[in-house]
């Protein structure tokens, strides 16, 4: 059994996180000036490379180890029918990501990428939050300890997505709840719901506002109340990748939600994390531009377990070994501008 | 040295090229229906492995062989300073991809494809085309089967690249030479022009269509009196690639030029072909719209090389080692809706 981790000594941690390397980060922006290309020609990949050779603390950073992690959780509000599948589908999913059947096993393998799965209490689903918290200060405090604890310190990348049927409802309420705004923003169809299904989430996220807007003020509480247990392992997970200093690439919608909570709790908490991917999920932009982050992909994707970050993985990777492969207008005898 | 095509020959060949495989592509679609994940939750990655499962012929499409082509030339009108860039940097970026030093080269290892550089005639520019041709009959029959003869038959997915000092401004001409409409709409900065270099630019293509408005009407002389042998090359290699039913990923704005014509010489010329990216040359994005193409990333690149379409290529992969990969509900014993 992992490690509780209690939300104090997360904010803690963050607290104390190291800045990106700015030397290492000015040593990659003067490198790409002197690469084979014209000023700024590779756009995003050239900024990425930048990006992560400040994180990695070198000027030519690699992704020679990364971690995908998927987590997976049960939900109280599952009961009220807002899925299209029934709440057995998780623990068969994750039979599934243990078989390596699922899309992500297939992502994660292209990306060379380490997959584990954490099924967190499967049979033991959250609280209706509805009707009381989602977790308890303990479970709250095992799940955030899971995700931490689950980062290896050694990759250099990681992506954490997660399972959950009943979770883009949890999801869309942590974002109200840190956000505001009106629940039909937040509140989408996610796995597929029809418009019956769609108003059935959007009572129960209303619902769930109004019975925790007490506690909606601190971001981690309304991670406790709202979220669930794969979305706190998330959160973890993110907090101890910005304390190592690993660049993260977040998935979609669920595994956005579940960090968002951290941009809250201190200056920069989010810096070392890209946005992988924007969904097809309606609410994943809206909360992509409340955390500003500009997505790297745009494919329609709204299926979660880390699948849309993995294919970013693919695009970050080959950034990175561009930068750091390529020969200099010097090194080729290429005449420059 | 390899045998000419002539415009001729490469429209028979296109008038009697394959169309995909329908049995194919209805047995990818039905599999895509059966996949561990809700309907449709892969998005365009859905799409792309039922559509390249109608263009390799089979339910379980993959890329184990990608073949990266980079078709190098140079251009008459690079005398009239339309780039930021000498035109010995051509020649010197040749070396540099046959020493490895190259964006490509690295985006290509990423990716797993064979690259093979093909420098045609770099010695001997093409004409400068406001004031003849840019090549001779002999010259484009040259360039057209360098670009056949180029592509390995045994190849699962293609890209062609290019590099030529000069070959925005040949690739505007071609796109306004086929679609029409403002010269200023077709030019853009390409490595990085100044205003003075953009103003030439505008010039030089709009002297271009004046002088060859006579032939413009046919596609393959637009090609021929605006373009270039790299162009030439590309366009000879994506219509070989058709007839061998290869799926292709575009690249950008000088590479899509080059295709371009193709869709004019028959039906579905160009179905096999993907927009690997949307360039930020202003043309780019005009010239996907009027091939009736939505492009898979845009990550704001303008280099050319074939780069963005390696990238490009790493997603098309990802997205059939999926679709191939993957259990159905059945297999893993999952609940479908």
């Amino acid at each position: 059994m992992p490690e509780h981790l209690t939300p104090d000594a997360l904010r803690a941690a963050l607290a104390e996180a190291p800045a990106p390397d700015a030397d290492a980060r000015a040593a990659a922006e003067a490198r790409n000036a002197q690469l084979t290309k014209p000023p700024g020609a590779l756009g995003r990949l050239e900024e990425l490379a930048i990006w992560a050779a400040g994180w990695q603390g070198t000027e030519r950073p690699a992704i020679a180890r990364p971690q995908v992690l998927i987590f997976a959780g049960n939900h109280g509000v599952a009961a009220q029918g807002v899925s299209a599948f029934p709440a057995e589908v998780t623990a068969q999913m994750v039979a599934n990501f243990e078989d390596g059947g699922a899309a992500i096993n297939q992502l994660a393998r292209e990306a060379g990428a380490e997959l584990t799965v954490h099924a967190l209490d499967l049979d033991r689903p959250t609280v209706d939050f509805t009707e009381d918290p989602a977790m308890s200060d303990r479970d709250f405090a095992a799940a955030l300890g899971a995700g931490w604890h689950a980062v290896d310190p050694e990759a250099d990348a990681l992506v954490a997505g997660e399972m959950g049927i009943g979770n883009t409802t949890a999801a869309a309420a942590v974002a109200a709840g840190l956000f505001g705004g009106p629940v039909e923003d937040w509140v989408g169809r996610g796995t597929g719901v029809d418009d019956a299904g769609l108003a059935r989430k959007r009572a129960v996220v209303t619902a769930g506002l109004a019975r925790h807007g007490a506690f909606l003020a601190d971001p981690l509480d309304a991670l406790r109340c709202l979220g669930g247990r794969e979305l706190a392992a998330i959160a973890g997970a993110v907090a101890r990748a910005r304390v190592l200093r690993i660049p993260v690439v977040l998935d979609g919608f669920i595994a956005t939600a579940a960090a968002a909570p951290l941009a809250g709790l201190a200056e920069g908490a989010l810096d070392h994390a890209l946005a992988g991917h924007v969904s097809a999920e309606a609410g994943h932009g809206r909360l992509l531009e409340k955390l500003g982050k500009e997505p790297l992909l745009d494919l329609g994707l709204r299926l979660g377990e880390g699948s849309g970050a993995a294919v970013a993985l693919l695009v970050l990777k080959a950034a990175l070994a561009t930068h750091s492969g390529m020969a200099t207008f010097a090194e080729a005898g290429v005449a420059q501008t």
